[in-house]
């Protein structure tokens, strides 16, 4: 029995109640003549989240973020979808499944993100509806290739189609789309946007019928510009370590009602909203539904005292109340130790030295691209430190045996290299360097650690392992997050002065966001969706 | 193209647009710098009611409500499957899909109603998994056995389970019902209730999550009460055919404006709320979704210009655009000939003649029970024409050769009887005279018209056939309503003042309203839920 007011989501009202809970659901609602101070709503739900970009597994993000009163996920497992492929997948359902935390999973619509990079896998039409077919699975994940929807790729439509056969939901992912374009991609059945950055964006697909997923994650923060129009969810996308430790839905719930958002709608946003859309039986607190439960102190902080799911108490004052055991790690890792010369670039002609250069611009996906002449020693092309243009590297991780090189300025490194296993979206590993030699050094440190971030300064070897996949720690995410910090402390005696080096870097492989990226395969012009010479 | 203002239902605003339609859906909704008068809402969905109590096929019903601007109706027809069963329901389908008009159907879940009638079918769990697996069975029908629910009868929750099983919501119907019995009936899954009378009841469960259907039809009128609550449908439930002639869904959009719900709330509540409840891919204009609308003239008289279906002009100004053809009829009268002796009662003691007698009461379903002394004239009891106690009997018609007599006040027919094959929930024959005679000729009339309404006056026979499983007719609703009205007129003629005598009739056999009722197998009191008998 659960005691306090309850803010009814269905008549606005807020009332003295004892919630009776039965076998995990609640049982009944009576309204008592007492008076409280505490407030039970619904557990909260995020409707759109990578697990992933915790850089934590399931069991571990789940650890961190009940205490924060999230009671249930819907997860897309779109990045160990690109490393592992179903079986990616299932590892993140069994890990989920040893914690209380609710993880429901969207199928990955767009694995790999575009046939220009080498992925760990391809989930074709069969393998989605293989996964369709599992009841945690509650839609089709975020379909990112609307060009593909709107010039009408059979295997992306058949995808729709199979989540209009298993009567499950479409996410959408479609940034600035607009005018007939935009109808045609509602049109097929597509129902909710987490993209949208502008006022009028939001506005147009809301007039037609799309939910808005109001955004505010660790990277991507769009409640500012969009409260004022409304949406149907608040979802953090993407949610950093740190960040975690300090609050999850929660936080997001306390801006949205700081910023105006009336408190009973913004509850409805992260409750009733996400669990009817995907049918989670959860997210209201009435008879016969999951008795997933969060007291909190007021409905300005949203200051958690207690969780409650499946009518047991999960959480109390920030402490979570069961154990995690992360489960048997998946993986997928093959590729040879890389020589110093496997970083090298031989100029094509002896008298042209100019190249092709990756600008990173901080903060932003968006890269640039200019032109620049460099110095050839020994007849290769030389990092020039002076006009910050380092060594950039792709190795691909699948057992194929590809590389690619290229240049990228904006890191500032002065000595060593760094590199990564998360990068966007095929998660090959990713390197930037001074030298041949300490890029060829981090990269093998990165094989033998199995995954993770590597930092190589002075021939000293900094790592974050992140074994699961090549993308995810089985360490608390306080230790993932000292570690991270430990890192970036390295990276800025290096001469880096970016916030996030590691996640600026994983983007610079994102094939999808232009201008010049760099794949396993080459130097990517997106604009002309075309590889091109790194020589110019 | 459609062209005119449109109400936006999720962004709340009104702009003029145009409709671009291709292949039967909305492709695109484009703003446009014109000026209309017009207003362009989806098409109205009418969540709750039962297609017989028109007395019309649905292939007529549509003819007469199309026009009106209805374009879906989630109809329960537990009234014919009381009749035909599971084929009955497939008549209902086949004739359905002759017109354009949208049906959806549920799975009539109370079968026969009680255990104390004989009805022409029983649909237990195998025929409702048969029908739940049908594209256009959305829902399990009206749940109003919540004593069956509250009690636990497997059978009954075995249903549940399957709507369930088949991810359809489950409606319910429990007038009054409250406290922990209502929580135990809303969690079991029924999300529904159409039987809220005073607000009280409305806000408990509300308050539970039930969605609520706010009723106005031609029987209950639910709104003027209701309407401050708030609600999520507004339905009809019941329509009788002279009504329908003037109005269906625009009516009482009309009238809940007239109340003061807003325009937007209200039309929400007769397009996208239904159409999301149900799963039925219309309710909204939005790519994608099915070409349903209304062109109306403005936002309080809600006078239709124009009804597309399926992105077919489908009425104009008042007038349906298409033809019905009812499709072959389906019925059920197996009963051999009457004579007026089986309409004779007997005393059981001669010098007892203390008789019990139903008690109508107008406008109502309920009745009450008073004693009446009778005389005995040639050994059976004989109609008291002055203290208005006439006999009454339901003669059951599938075949099994029962029936049963009693007695009735409150018709004051001073000559001739009535009889009708409408008779909730079985349907069997029922019939009120002031003499055996009588009452066996209006009987055998029945019989021989293969159902419908009778009076017999003065050796003048009087009759509406309705050739469709005793229910309804193939004729236009304004053929059923000129010869409905005829009847109610000869019925006047020989004394009765009560404003529908058929209709009030037909409830005389409802054995789950107090007080006395009457079956085929006897009389009934539904306080103690048993049989009792006439003579006291």
């Amino acid at each position: 029995m659960i005691k306090g007011n309850i803010i009814n989501l269905f008549t606005e009202e807020i009332y003295p109640v004892e919630v009776e809970i039965q076998g995990g659901l609640v049982k009944c609602i009576r309204e008592v003549n007492e008076e409280f101070e505490n407030y039970i709503l619904p557990g909260f739900i995020d409707a759109h989240i990578h697990i992933e970009s915790s850089m934590l597994t399931p069991s571990r993000f789940a650890e961190v973020v009940v205490p924060h009163g999230t009671t249930a996920v819907v997860a897309d497992p779109h990045e160990i979808a690109n490393v592992l492929g179903v079986s990616g997948i299932k590892y993140m359902m069994k890990d989920a499944s040893t914690v209380p935390l609710r993880f429901f999973f969207t199928a990955p619509s767009c694995v790999p993100a575009t046939p220009f990079e080498t992925s760990g896998a391809v989930l074709g039409p069969e393998e989605i509806d293989e996964l369709l077919q599992l009841d945690d699975m509650v839609a089709l994940g975020e379909m990112m290739n609307f060009p593909g929807v709107v010039g009408e790729d059979p295997v992306v439509l058949e995808k729709i189609r199979l989540a209009q056969k298993h009567s499950k939901p479409v996410d959408g992912h479609a940034p600035l789309l607009s005018g007939a374009d935009l109808c045609k991609y509602v049109g097929t059945g597509i129902s909710t946007d987490h993209e949208c950055s502008v006022r009028d964006e939001a506005l147009e697909k809301k007039r037609l019928g799309m939910k808005i997923m109001i955004r505010e994650g660790s990277s991507a923060k769009n409640l500012e510009e969009l409260w004022k129009m409304g949406g149907d969810f608040l979802v953090s996308d993407d949610r950093h370590p740190e960040d975690l430790l300090h609050g999850h839905v929660n936080q997001i719930l306390k801006k949205a009602v700081e910023w105006g958002v009336d408190p009973v709608e913004a509850i409805r946003m992260v409750t009733v909203n996400p669990a009817n859309h995907y049918n989670l039986h959860s997210g209201l607190i009435s008879p016969g539904k999951m008795a997933d439960l969060v007291v909190v102190d007021d409905l300005e902080n949203f200051n958690v005292k207690k969780v409650i799911i499946n009518g047991e108490l999960v959480a109390r004052e920030g402490k979570a109340l069961f154990n995690v055991k992360p489960a048997k790690i998946k993986n997928s890792f093959n590729l040879k130790n890389t020589s110093p010369v496997d970083f090298e670039i031989n100029p094509t002609r002896t008298n042209n030295a100019n190249v092709r250069v990756i600008k990173v611009i901080e903060g932003q996906l968006l890269t640039e691209e200019f032109k620049a002449n460099l110095e050839i020693v020994d007849g290769v092309f030389k990092a020039d430190l002076e006009q910050d243009i380092l060594k950039i590297a792709v190795v691909e991780r699948y057992g194929h045996n590809k590389m690619a090189n290229g240049f990228v300025n904006g890191y500032n490194l002065k000595k060593g290299a760094i590199a990564s296993s998360v990068a966007h979206d095929s998660h090959n590993i990713i390197v930037i360097g001074t030298s041949s030699k300490d890029m060829s050094l981090a990269v093998n440190t990165l094989k033998n650690n199995q995954g993770g971030l590597v930092a190589v300064c002075d021939e000293n070897i900094y790592s974050l392992k992140l074994p699961v996949a090549g993308l995810m720690s089985v360490m608390s995410a306080g230790e993932v997050s000292a570690q991270m910090n430990k890192l970036h402390k390295v990276v800025n005696s290096m001469g880096c002065e970016l916030a996030s080096p590691f996640m600026t870097m994983s983007f610079m492989a994102l094939l999808v966001i232009p201008q010049l990226k760099i794949s396993d395969q080459g130097l990517f012009d997106v604009e002309s969706f075309q590889f091109v010479d790194v020589i110019k």
